[in-house]
């Protein structure tokens, strides 16, 4: 069922097998050297696919976003999902139900009063719930101080009660994509390990050992010095790469996994301005490079067969299922770029431009054919 | 099957069926007074039973901007489509696929070398595509000037050859989503109109007479004077409405009928902040109220129950799964909006914001229960 590129419907998202497995084997390098244990973050792939090749040589563990991801990797096989969003208890059903055959499913907490309510509704419903607390690494979202007592508070209740099993704690620094040096970034590991550390430090401390240290950004995984008393590292988007992670210095434009291919629709010289059929749905509104040294608009521009960048072409403007494509100077070559003529769009940001497509169209060189197709889970 | 809110897995989509016929009767009597006929753009929707809404009483044309739209819509027994993006040679075997039956599906083009490759398309392929000829009136997106020659050179060839069928011309004034008052919306409804009318007025001077005659976008569909010499108008977030238009004067924060149900995951009073279970996915990443007088952030919390906003609070950023809620001012209330407990959140552009949802929990009233499930097109 090999499909040559200008035989697909466009827009659609073309998946790179050979970069995918050069970035996979880069942070397995890096995991090996740290000695640690890698959860690879599928929130970005939702790809049982690109999930099982991310967890080979590994424990089969991984991390997700949704309930609809928990329940899609667990029907496919996966025995250890940590769902590493705050749970609430309106979720538990759900949770319990995908851990009737074992306890697949752990999940995350930063508040005494939700590890209460985990521990009864547990004993009410006969099972029981494991659990890691959240700890706040960098100020920014979620997560408990490490020497905020209510973290041996929390931890008490899910151990004490028959209800939850309390398994350790896990920290996430999305400060680390603020890092303008990749020095920084290994600052900014340095300090998400720290914090977790102390908080395990305490626990044990308090007679509440952690099973599970857990930390993790793709950033920080590449970059971190040495992981001492970490058990786990969870990163995701270094399988795909993207623009903002090249802003980052992370990685380079020919490790992006991902593009969206896409057709030219229309041309405008008057605004030396080509239309392609990949708008805000296709490519994502994500501006993550808008505030990086290269502003990459809405994705940047490349040859379809060769991925290569097109000197200073970017998606400059968005509407629902138009992209309105500039170039930074010069006049556009609308010979070449005709009407019906093929573009490839390397995304901002993976998880957001995929997040939209139903599958990925897998090619085994840059120029296709894409010889698999493999599907994304979708929804909540 | 009625489920009430707080049974829900959030974050889901919530559509007030009141208010939604409440907006299409609004636009039903704005297009008698008219007198023209309304083809719903049913991009924003993408939902058989809101479309079959919009299109009662009228012919049951609608137009669409995917060609899974296009398949999705045509299923459902939808026979007169416009597919209102610019078409390439490429998707024509599709079109013509669902064209087999009769012709539901018209395209559109703005040049006439994509006039002449349909011609010959449709000639090798012994069928008959119906296409509409795409007029600038903004000077903002796609289209012919109305007076380029190129517009008559398009229009003959489709009309000349049996490959094509020649019906009108179209034109979409997104500039209007630009004006600052609704005088200035009622000049672009008027700017948009001429435009296309003397695209009309020449053709038929060149004897080719049009068939269709299509304006639209939703507010100038709300405040033309009057649209002499145009058959049709497009439109389709009025039907639901947003925060977007709210800011342009188009309608009413009460007349927004699409909300996501969210569910406080988090709290953080150090930074005076609620963490949601509604983030850059659930919500989407538009920002199209930054540029307007209130800025709405990624979306207006709202009780839930009562959709009633809460003074101040928005969602300020947001991650995959995460939005961080905060004031404008004051200390939030963190015993009101306990952990579990749940939230609502109008969308900055209603498009954007159901495209990541699967369906429509369809209310009767603000507070629910949701008594039906209608599901939404994806993909492309």
């Amino acid at each position: 069922m090999a499909e040559r590129l200008q035989d697909l419907t466009t827009p659609c998202l073309i998946l790179d097998r050979q970069r995918l497995a050069r970035n996979i084997a880069r942070m397995n390098d890096r995991i090996a050297r740290l000695g640690v244990a890698l959860r690879p973050h599928v929130k970005t792939c939702k790809s049982i696919e690109v999930s099982r090749l991310a967890a080979a040589g590994h424990s089969g563990a991984i991390a997700v976003s949704t309930l609809a991801e928990a329940q899609f990797f667990a029907l496919a096989g996966f025995t250890d999902i940590l769902y590493a969003v705050g749970i609430v208890p309106s979720k538990l059903p759900d949770v319990a139900a995908l851990n009737a055959g074992g306890d697949s499913i752990k999940v995350v907490l930063d508040d005494p009063r939700t590890a209460r309510e985990l521990a009864r509704w547990g004993v009410r419903n006969g099972v029981q719930i494991p659990a890691l607390i959240e700890i706040d690494s960098d100020g920014r979202r979620a997560g408990l101080d490490p020497d905020d007592p209510a973290v041996i508070e929390a931890a008490s209740t899910l151990a004490d009660s028959p209800g939850t099993r309390f398994l350790g704690v896990m920290t996430h620094a999305g400060a680390s994509y603020d890092c303008r040096t990749t020095d920084a970034i290994r600052d900014m590991a340095a300090q998400e390990a720290r914090a977790v550390v102390a908080a395990a430090e305490n626990l044990a401390g308090a007679g509440l050992p952690c099973t599970i240290v857990s930390v993790g950004s793709t950033p920080t995984a590449l970059f971190a010095d040495a992981l001492d008393g970490i058990t786990e590292v969870r990163a995701g988007v270094y399988m795909f790469f993207d623009l903002f992670q090249v802003g980052l210095g992370v990685c380079g434009i020919d490790d992006i996994a991902v593009s969206v291919l896409a057709t030219v629709i229309g041309h405008n010289p008057r605004l030396n301005r080509l239309i392609v059929d990949a708008g805000a749905l296709a490519l994502s509104q994500d501006r993550a490079t808008a505030g990086q040294i290269t502003d990459q608009g809405y994705g940047l521009v490349c040859d379809a067969q060769t991925v290569a960048p097109i000197h200073g072409m970017t998606v400059q403007s968005v509407n629902q299922e138009h992209g309105l494509v500039t170039m930074a100077s010069g006049k556009l070559d609308f010979d070449r770029f005709s009407i019906g003529s093929q573009l490839r769009i390397l995304p901002n940001h993976a998880c957001m431009t995929a997040a939209s497509h139903q599958a990925y169209h897998v090619v085994e060189a840059p120029g296709g054919p894409a010889t698999e197709e493999w599907p994304r889970c979708g929804g909540w």
